[in-house]
């Protein structure tokens, strides 16, 4: 490389150097370490390294780059844009030779290491990087005179032409190997696994001739549902999405009722085991044909779960987690073949199981700290991912701390009179007047509100069946601010000579919300129920924030089909979440999918989620005196011992039963007016 | 450590260093490096770790080492003779703590890394290293103020208690983990694996409390026979053996017809695949049976084999192996769980199976290499496995060769008119009188020679049968010595004057050995067979001679069931093996078989024989004009290119057809008489 020879400038990287006369553009990309995509492995076949040749002058360069400094359009150039086409201008770097001084763009789409663009606003971007890579190459025919097994020649081919060594493989590689070869007439596609459990790469798949559909599969197994994304590996784009109720269900509706159904039925993980593969399979099958697919073409799959469906997928008896110490089996990150969790995908597919942090926080947990990444934040923030337990993660760059909270299924609907799950039918939103406590609300599947025109037909098909989860929350925050419940959770009975909808039941009030069949209502016990478990939600958080000895939070994410739905002003109103300024409270929507999606992507993310839990400092509420006393006095509305000045902003609440209206840009569609009693 | 602190010095290692009082012994050993074994980690468990205290003066070591200079033998010690027997005068080290000076025995069966005796004489001792070891291990127990997981656990206890790092384990052993670990009372002992592929330490089986039992089946899967080994890794012994016809004998008696009956029937590979794991499995539960212990004992399996054996137990289809260019799918080693092979061992159990060098040349021969170390030798070794194919190695420290060479199944009787496996009632000795022609015969099942008294009694229940492989070098030689057939291989018909034996058939002329049913005789195809086979082994050898520019071999080791059992010296004569003093020619029994143990109990020889297969240099017969011509020359008897000087020393070679009796030392009882013709 002397001054004589042209100088190439690598944009959007910047990166630069002389190279002689001739040089393929790919070859200098990278010698200059500049992230150009290539399955072929420089063939003119895979089209991955395009490339854009600058034309004029690039004073910032000192340099002047035009179309004849680099070799004309070669024939298999034109082949290849005969048969797959490339776009006015682009050329192939592996077939382009540097005849002089050149400013070359890398097209974002073609960068390795791209990051793919999430679709939530205010997340990082995912880098593509993944573990399973495929690499077209050419193998050397067998010579007598130099004798050698095939598969020895395969490992020196993915040597010479990928720089990838300490390969090993299964034996169905190698008993497919030779007809693959002579198939392929010497030239193969391999698909290499970078991260085996012991270290090395592993060769998992062969397909003759170029091949270049590699994709995988992130998986969240909830209790209730199961949510699977296509993702196809070299562009990181997802290709198809599903979801499927857990058919465990059938076994108990939530988590502990599951663990019961084994203790109380020996071997009954093993049917529970086989059931939630079954629907993994289920749901892959659906993906894969959705996309377009073959199901060989799906060589990963990653897997997050709370840990009761952690070790049940996993075939591991849940019962150590029914009980103290709940102890895991195991909480390290698992990588086994696909093919021993009777997943039916290419058959050298692998496996990869998020770490857990803790017997009641699991792999979930670990994929929402992935998609959220609390721990690379400056200021503190708190995830909290909603279930049957909350799963609570407070924290920064400095400290990261984990608990569960054991909040009952009360936000699910469960042990709510009139709860059900978010389905057509359910209530979602609900607002009550202040002054004649009136409730108007919408129903899942209807854009209408109960007081509007239509609205009885358009709900007619469902009925108006149950209130879902994110309902709940908003219909005992609404009856707290009409006043009709007080700090205390106590149903106002003084307020039936004003309201109808106020009525007696044994010896506590309900308030009606609409009658019919089903008759839906509130009771006491349910304002009940939700006040246990939002003051063990609360209790869960503050007891990190003493931890960590802190008072404010600056960014809240909530996670999952909870999350994701309930207003988060409900929240705080209710005190579900601690004080924090409204617009740093953010739902994450499914963030321990999306944790898998980047865990399947992006292989040092592996590497980072693992040294992020094992740093966690895992907290143990059962164990924790304050846990108790936290959890009593979060049971008001809203908690005593932390009003919201950031609430206040929005909703002034009651110094005694007065309430003050917000700003009314809220759904409800209209302002609210003042109301005063006494 | 000051000069104060009393002086202990081991022996036979010699090892010494000065330690505080009432340190353990163990922990003294360990610290100077002396190996003295430990399963349970000094608890007294195992007593793997007994010493014995020397008494008196040491001038040697400068030291008076008495009992007195140990603590008393302890309550655990006490328990432990009571229980399980404590020879006199032995203590456990781990129990023992140092109150002075000492000389310290370490019972060589009690060392670690210690000699393994072979039964065969002249052979290197194996060293005992095994890749799996026991390791007992007390794991802390869950405790909710740390949580953590149970196999977490697991892994902290084999750092902390045994150093062992980076381990990972299959799934199963984790969905049984907490069960055993209850059981065990949060005592268990792992087994772990260091050879897995990729890296680091492999959990492989975990049993609750103490288990001291771990075995290993070493494999050499003939064409013909199987024979299997069960060796206990903690002391190297054989605890049982057993072997077993390759039941793959219905496809086809040899090689190249079990290759053909998969061309012929595609699958049929997959056929011959399950007959041969199906045998492994039946000798693996004979020899299990005789030792008496369990399936799960077994932690490891090592197999040899040719390349098809190979290809066929692996699961490989061998068609490629039928035809040039030969090409291994494989030739690597191949380190795979046995349950991929449908072995039936400890469901966590290892399989290794040794490289094959050539396409010709299989693991078998890699076997033999281990066994006799033709690379660890400062003079020129040949070893050669003769069976369907000879498989040759040649060479030293410095170079090493290899090939295979095309001998026919004639050295197995196969292609001889009266030939037959060695069984009963095959003629395995004979002697043929130079004057009368008449022959004297020994078969297997008798100690008796034809013309003694009683023998036809003897051989009553079997007959005389045929010959096997051995009988017939002996009788071809034996034909030549007498003059019955010249240096070209004719059966001099002139003869048919002297001795009715000599008989017409066709135009040429046959022996009769013994006339009733059946008819046992040479033809004179059968000497062009054997002529044929021996023309081939001898061009083999001369050609990697010529590779090596040497016309000198300093030993000769045959292997295999044939090589075991012919007479070095009638092979001699014949010209089947090149010139070498005949008391370095000695037979290496199942080379390959010890090999396989060798590769069973130690680690380091697996590095070890990788690398010498690495290095050898594979030499293709078939594309060698050379062999071709050492063929034809090497057709005469003897050959005509290379006289043995060594040989004369025992048995002079007739000039033309004189021929001058030996010294009568071999085995025939008498000595011979000259016969002059002419």
């Amino acid at each position: 490389m002397t001054e004589a020879n042209p100088l190439i400038v690598f944009t959007p990287s910047g990166k630069r150097g002389r190279f002689p006369m001739g040089t393929p553009v790919l070859q200098a990309a990278r010698a200059l370490g500049v992230d150009i995509d290539s399955v072929c492995g420089g063939r003119a076949i895979c089209g991955r390294c395009q490339i854009n040749i600058g034309e004029g002058e690039f004073a910032k360069h000192g340099i002047t780059s035009t179309q004849s400094h680099v070799s004309p359009v070669s024939k298999v150039e034109e082949r290849f844009d005969r048969i797959r086409g490339l776009a006015a201008g682009r050329r192939l770097s592996c077939q382009t030779q540097i005849l002089g001084d050149l400013v070359i763009d890398v097209p974002p789409e073609l960068q390795v290491h791209k990051q793919v663009v999430r679709k939530e606003a205010d997340t990082r971007a995912i880098e593509l990087d993944p573990c399973t890579r495929l690499c077209f190459i050419e193998v050397e025919e067998p010579d007598m005179h130099k004798p050698s097994s095939d598969l020895e020649r395969v490992y020196r081919a993915l040597k010479d032409q990928w720089n990838i060594e300490n390969v090993s493989c299964d034996l169905a590689i190698i008993a497919d190997l030779q007809k693959i070869l002579r198939k392929g007439e010497w030239k193969i596609t391999a698909a290499v696994f970078s991260r085996a459990p012991g270290g090395g790469n592993r060769l998992v798949a062969i397909w003759p001739g170029f091949h270049d559909r590699a994709f995988g599969i992130a998986i969240d197994v909830g209790s209730t549902t199961i949510a699977a994304h296509l993702t196809n590996l070299s562009t990181g784009e997802v290709a198809a999405s599903a979801g499927l109720m857990n058919p465990q269900i059938r076994f108990g509706e939530d988590l502990m009722s599951r663990v019961s159904y084994v203790m109380m039925n020996p071997g009954g993980e093993k049917e529970m085991t086989a059931v939630i593969r079954e629907a993994l399979n289920t749901l892959t099958q659906q993906v894969v044909a959705e996309a377009g697919i073959a199901l060989t073409d799906v060589l990963e799959i990653v897997l997050v779960g709370n840990p009761v469906m952690h070790h049940l997928f996993l075939g591991i008896d849940p019962v150590e987690l029914g009980g103290a110490p709940f102890a895991l089996a195991t909480g390290l990150p698992v990588t086994v073949p696909a093919r021993e969790l009777d997943l039916k995908l290419n058959p050298g597919a692998w496996c990869y199981v998020l770490p857990c942090i803790a017997g009641h926080v699991g792999a979930d947990t670990a994929g929402v700290v992935l998609s959220e990444a609390p721990h690379e934040q400056d200021e503190i923030m708190l995830a909290v991912d909603v279930g049957t337990n909350a799963e609570i993660v407070l924290g920064s760059k400095a400290r990261l701390l984990a608990c569960s909270s054991p909040t009952g299924p009360a936000f699910e609907g469960a042990q709510i009179s009139c709860g059900q799950r978010a389905a057509p039918g359910a209530i979602e939103r609900i607002r009550i007047d202040p002054v004649t406590l009136e409730p108007r609300y919408r129903v899942i599947g209807s854009e209408l509100w109960s007081d509007e025109p239509g609205f009885e037909e358009a709900v007619s098909a469902t009925g108006v069946t149950g209130i879902c989860g994110s309902g709940i929350i908003e219909v005992i925050a609404e009856m707290y601010l009409a006043g009709v419940i007080n700090q205390d959770g106590l149903v106002d009975g003084s307020l039936a000579a004003i309201s109808p909808r106020i009525e007696p039941y044994k010896r506590t009030f309900n308030y009606l919300i609409r009658d019919g069949e089903p008759r839906i209502q509130i009771t006491q016990n349910d304002v009940r129920a939700i006040q246990l478990a939002k003051a063990a939600l609360y209790a869960g958080v503050r007891l990190l924030m003493d931890k960590l000895n802190i008072e404010e939070i600056g960014k809240i994410r909530l996670a999952g089909a909870f999350g994701s739905h309930i207003d988060v002003k409900y929240a705080m109103i209710l005190g579900l979440i601690p004080d924090c300024d409204l617009t740093h409270v953010q739902s994450a929507g499914n963030a321990a999918g999306t944790g898998a999606r980047i865990a399947l992507l992006n292989s040092k993310a592996r590497d980072e989620i693992e040294a992020v839990v094992r740093r966690i400092e895992k907290i143990e509420t059962a164990v924790e005196p304050k846990f108790q006393q936290h959890f009593v006095e979060a049971m008001a509305f809203p908690h005593k011992t932390a009003p919201s000045p950031h609430l206040s902003k929005v909703v002034m609440l009651p110094p005694r039963k007065d309430i003050v209206i917000g700003d009314g840009n809220d759904d409800d569609g209209g302002g609210r007016r003042r109301r005063r009693r006494g």
